[in-house]
């Protein structure tokens, strides 16, 4: 690695570490001050960042990106606005600091208290939507966290524009110097030092592509959370209500199947196949799903074509649906846990011995009866914000908004106490 | 690496992810018969066990082992007697998976659960204390979680012996097959295969010397967590009772130094030292502690040798103290910050702007103010037992019990409910 990456990527690291302590002192309401002033800041500032943005997006077009990349890269005015009230919205969160998480008074008077506090420095490695800089800096900064961001080289000019804004109108409320940095290199090799210094960075974000996440998951040496895919699926079961089954399908699939909650997989107890499939079959065919079957269902339904093994992994994003008939719910279940990406899994039933078995033995991050797999957001599940969906066991699973961004320690009150 | 080697490795990594989930079926009163049936096995096979270990240390005393590690070898009748114990007290703890964590019900009708699960499978990686064997499996078992032990080789024979006996019983009493396994391979690149195999291990905890945790650390893909050491801190600040200060000091670091919460660091504002280090230094002096300090300290009282840098980041784990003079609150906290190890340090005064201040900016599992840093322990934070102490900041800091030993998953139970 070049050795001038590497030294400017650990002057960065220092400096997150000496602000994060900074960060420790602040009250709520400094915090709050902080993001408002960064708010009007970005408002102030669309003018240089819309320049900035329309040099990426030109470069963009010069090396031939897909339109759906150089979409992604486009600020328009409405995600100028969105990034701007998203800053204001979690301004007025509760803060998750300070957080009193247990407290147990021991025989001797020790008072022993769990209390939240920030996990100290994070680092959010990110691919091409810039407005993720605005987004990720209010949430990490609101807990208390040092930010270094890395987004992707084709948005450089535009994060760097709008992380200029943040810092400005952030300093002149009281951001502590260095809260937020933005690693300024395009070269790979600066992410390559950024998830290799555990020194000074405690927990790394990634956000993106499967390949960006699955690069970063396999060389960091700091603590990864991460979010790899959603391959959703739906088991109707035999105790299923047919018209509750043919709605939430209809939804988790139709709805935005473009996303990381929407249904990939429909699973159909055998017995309650041949009565209930066609009629399912028919919606989402006039729905343009295309539906690709094992060869039962193929043989139950019109018009589904035949599926591979790989489409039992896919995550389609896209109108495409697999369709598998089981036998019984232990097998619906194997089948979840085996190709599933632990992330969002349904089953319909009225059956609650169906229901308990179920929510307990598949082994994803939110497990649903009787509902969209759609719900699995952070705004949905009441935490008013979301940096990511979890499908990672520790720390945090799941939607991860301000307070999966805290740790705790243990505070200890004592009078002069000794252990004996 | 050897093929079979990684090959063995692999197949017990996916013994036990088949075993984790037979164990997410498992009720509370299951689980506690099958580790009353361990407990009994173990005590049944007392004599096996006495052998298998009667040669680990006749070897080890043939290979000159330190007498330090053959103490720690030795399976006497008290140990064998608290390790019985140690797994009937689990047994009787409350279970930690099934806890509500967090619920609420949307205005769709939607009701969200956050609901404490198993981690899946943990791989304990360990060095010569056999009881960790027994220790660690009853704790990862009440969990729901499957185990994969790697003990330290100079124990196999014991630790085989002893995992023989917690697999029988446990096996008569309903333990799913695989649910505990040990390594049975001396070799070190089954250390290497089991850190890296993040497709069937969700958690590695070692526990040793700072050498294994390290090499676990840097090497491992699979999440870790670490307790690398503790350097505790008392810093007796000018508001202090000397009186207070006096005891604290003195039990933190005399009543057990070979432990990780005993204070290694004392650091005196300067205001008070003159005054209190004197009387502080005699009291130490007469209980055979060795004392290291700064020019000021060595001053101020007598009897004070010189300390070097590496004084500071030095865990003793002896009768030997290092002591700095600091101007004020604000040094101390930078002192511990920079040179402590995140595990415990303690305030002494009665100044509770710098009670709070203190509280608020030592970045520790657990700060204490006048109190002494040995408490840090799961039995005294009420936790029952502990499988280690963890100086990480994710997922879990401080004591790590049964409940660290969960993560949790998001159950949401509806009546049809679609996204708009």
């Amino acid at each position: 690695m070049s050795e001038s990456i590497s030294e400017q990527i650990t002057a960065i690291g220092q400096r997150a570490r000496i602000a994060s302590r900074a960060l420790m002192g602040l009250t709520t309401e400094q915090k709050n001050t902080i993001l408002v002033g960064m708010a009007d800041s970005v408002d102030k500032n669309r003018k240089a960042i819309r320049e900035a943005n329309d040099k990426d997006v030109a470069d963009a077009r010069k090396k031939g990106l897909s339109p759906a990349m150089v979409d992604r890269l486009v600020l328009t005015d409405t995600r100028m606005n969105d990034m701007i009230t998203g800053i204001r919205n979690v301004a007025a969160l509760p803060d998750p600091v300070g957080r009193i998480l247990g407290r147990h008074t021991k025989e001797n008077g020790l008072e022993i208290q769990k209390r939240a506090v920030p996990i100290g420095v994070i680092g959010m490695i990110y691919e091409s939507r810039p407005n993720v800089t605005a987004d990720a800096a209010a949430l990490c900064l609101k807990a208390s966290n040092a930010i270094i961001l890395r987004g992707g080289s084709e948005a450089l000019r535009s994060n760097q524009a709008i992380a200029d804004a943040l810092i400005s109108g952030g300093r002149d409320a009281g951001l502590p110097e260095h809260a937020l940095q933005l690693v300024p290199i395009r070269d790979r090799q600066a992410v390559q030092a950024l998830i290799t210094m555990h020194k000074y960075v405690d927990l790394l974000i990634p956000r993106g592509g499967e390949g960006l996440i699955r690069a970063v998951a396999e060389n960091a040496t700091v603590p990864v959370l991460k979010h790899y895919k959603g391959v959703c699926h739906i088991y109707v079961d035999a105790g299923a209500d047919p018209k509750k089954a043919l709605t939430i399908v209809e939804n988790a699939k139709c709805q935005r199947p473009g996303v990381c909650n929407a249904a990939e997989t429909l699973l159909v107890d055998r017995s309650i196949a041949g009565s209930w499939l066609p009629e399912m079959a028919a919606l989402l065919t006039a729905r343009n799903v295309e539906l690709r079957g094992d060869e039962l269902a193929q043989k139950l339904a019109d018009g589904i074509l035949p599926a591979t093994e790989d489409d039992w992994y896919a995550e389609y994003l896209d109108l495409i649906l697999a369709v598998r008939i089981v036998d019984g719910i232990e097998q619906a279940v194997e089948h979840i846990n085996h190709y599933g990406s632990g992330h969002s899994d349904a089953i319909v039933t009225e059956n609650p011995e169906h229901q308990e078995y179920f929510t307990r033995m598949v082994d994803s991050a939110a497990v649903y009866v009787n509902a969209s797999t759609r719900f699995t957001d952070g705004a949905e599940f009441g935490m008013g914000a979301e940096i990511g969906i979890s499908t990672d066991r520790l720390h945090a699973r799941g939607p991860v908004g301000l307070e999966e961004l805290t740790t705790y320690k243990y505070v200890v009150q004592g009078t002069g106490q000794i252990r004996e």
